[in-house]
């Protein structure tokens, strides 16, 4: 036993991988590009290889305690959904060379004697962001990514919630309009249909936004990274074929006309806002939740953002125990995945529930 | 010990007390009528001469196994929110003489040695129904009560959630119409101020019901008690001033004029049923529920308020986890809220999280 573990974070863009102390710091990472139209062996291959990579460097390094490569006290592993769960036979959205593929299996058979875990992505987003990040100490949180989807994982009574197939903190399909636009999902008036950044330039075009033509931003409310787009890609489960690829730099681009003052970048981060505070309201009055935490490139927009979020979520929780509730920006950067996916074993008594 | 267990449900017009075994049966009760108006020591005297009653007549028929009168094993109890909790300090917004009156502490020192817990009526709903109604053997359950509020309680992973004041479950306030009526907690468009009984008659009013013109009604869909009064009395904590006293009649036969055809009446159904299904594909989607059961009232108008429910309800969960979702009538009578009590002591592994 080397007291690390393996946390796998599996995206559409980037592999990565880390060698995590209990404490949740990465001791040893790598990350590399997804194949690009991979199919399931070249994904496995590229994983494995990944894998190996770190593993080698670890023992030459002597992180990993100078013990032999490959000894790790477990694997946990975030991916895009959907999946089944517990068993952890992952199909991607954002990766069609991953359909049916028994992921979890196949890294139980590489690490064999030591428990191997999976979840959604966003469930491991929010998982880091409670055990380390902006919701540490609050026992009833929903940690939220907003990006190319809007997903999210559900902490109560101080412990991850799964629901009944792991999908439980899909807060991206909680209705705020039951007459607005169609949904990913096959559905009408989703959160993830109007916040979700692709949606909300989309919305904006309509609108006759013409991005860019703001000129330079008086303020810059987003980094010039690809910040919209971070956040464990997470293209929940509900996205399907209606899902464009390669908007996230419309969406930044947005929040950047709008940081510059360009009234229809303006209103569509309105709108997003206020999708989200009416989100946020529902699950605090149905979960009493002391805290909601919100990552992804959106979050970075600032008050521009979270103005509107937040007059649309008091006008919504106006019960006393509602009106507790916080909502903060995640405070975790690109190795949140890595370290939620390490919490479902290093801190298992909170975040394995099954 | 005896085995059984003291349950006391508080309600705005009545209390009630039983004896409840450790299989959830009632071994003995009593019943009697909140004193109208009573101030706060009028209303524990009374709730005192009724368990003294149902004490005294139960070792008079030998049902505590001929011990002493007073001997329980703990003691639960349902109250009107709003309270603190697990203190247990109540202001039922329907008994306007117990305002921060110290339930919980009274009856602890009446009945020293033994566990006492509360929790809000609705949650002791909820709880009754997956511990032994419509929701058994479910791990992941939305109970719901739609009567003159609409309340629930919540059961995720196969334990009751309480949130972080006791006050999970208010599927009243997740919001169905960001534009819609106001609610009597402050909001807009809250499930409760579409779907409750005096909300929905009031709305038919408006648009020009006229309550029993339809006559006799051509199928009999609710029963001629006080079916859409009781089930808890769910005038959540949501519930102020703008709350209707006394019109549950109203709510009741609007019930029947839509059995009988009456077309306004009809779309108050149909408007209720639309709202139901929606907050629940919410909560649906954001806590991967596998079953809703509804009680109170309006869940006996049968495929008049189901069929919009389920329309609504799929049109909105269309991911597939969500898809599996079943809504059933809550199955236990008037004793749920007693049998839910009882479970706070009987079944804590499962109902009692604090």
């Amino acid at each position: 036993m080397s007291g690390l573990v393996l946390a796998v974070d599996i995206g559409g863009t980037k592999f990565a991988v880390a060698l995590v102390d209990p404490d949740g710091n990465v001791r040893a990472a790598r990350r590399g590009a997804t194949p690009p139209r991979g199919d399931a062996q070249t994904l496995w291959k590229a994983l494995g290889e990944l894998i190996d990579s770190l593993l080698d460097g670890a023992v030459a390094d002597g992180v990993a305690g100078g013990t032999a490569g490959g000894v790790v006290d477990g694997v946990g592993i975030g991916c895009g959904g959907p999946m089944t769960w517990p068993e952890g036979v992952v199909s991607p959205l954002n990766m069609p060379g991953w359909r049916g593929f028994p992921l979890r299996a196949r890294l139980a058979e590489r690490f064999p004697g030591v428990p191997v875990r999976v979840h959604n992505d966003a469930v491991c987003l929010a998982v880091a962001e409670h055990w380390l990040g902006a919701g540490r100490g609050s026992a009833n949180m929903l940690g939220m990514v907003v990006s190319t989807g809007v997903g999210g994982g559900l902490i109560l009574g101080g412990r991850l919630v799964d629901g009944g197939s792991g999908n439980a903190g899909h807060i991206g399909h909680v209705v705020v309009d039951p007459d607005g636009p169609a949904c990913g999902c096959g559905g009408r008036g989703c959160l993830e249909a109007i916040a979700r950044g692709p949606g909300l330039a989309a919305w904006a075009v309509e609108q006759g936004w013409q991005p860019g033509a703001a000129g330079p931003p008086a303020v810059a409310p987003v980094p010039s990274g690809d910040a919209w787009a971070s956040g464990g890609e997470a293209a929940g489960p509900g996205a399907g074929a209606a899902y464009v690829e390669a908007t996230a730099a419309s969406g930044r681009q947005l929040a950047l006309d709008a940081g510059a003052g360009d009234p229809t970048a303006l209103a569509a981060m309105d709108r997003a806002g206020r999708a989200l505070g009416l989100a946020i309201a529902s699950a605090t009055n149905l979960c009493d939740l002391d805290v909601v935490t919100i990552g992804g490139g959106l979050s970075q927009a600032g008050p521009l953002l979270f103005e509107p979020l937040e007059a649309a979520l008091r006008e919504h929780t106006r019960l006393e125990f509602a009106r507790r509730v916080r909502v903060v920006p995640a405070s975790l950067g690109q190795e949140a995945g890595l370290a939620g996916a390490a919490a479902l074993i290093l801190a298992a008594d909170r975040y394995r529930s099954h």
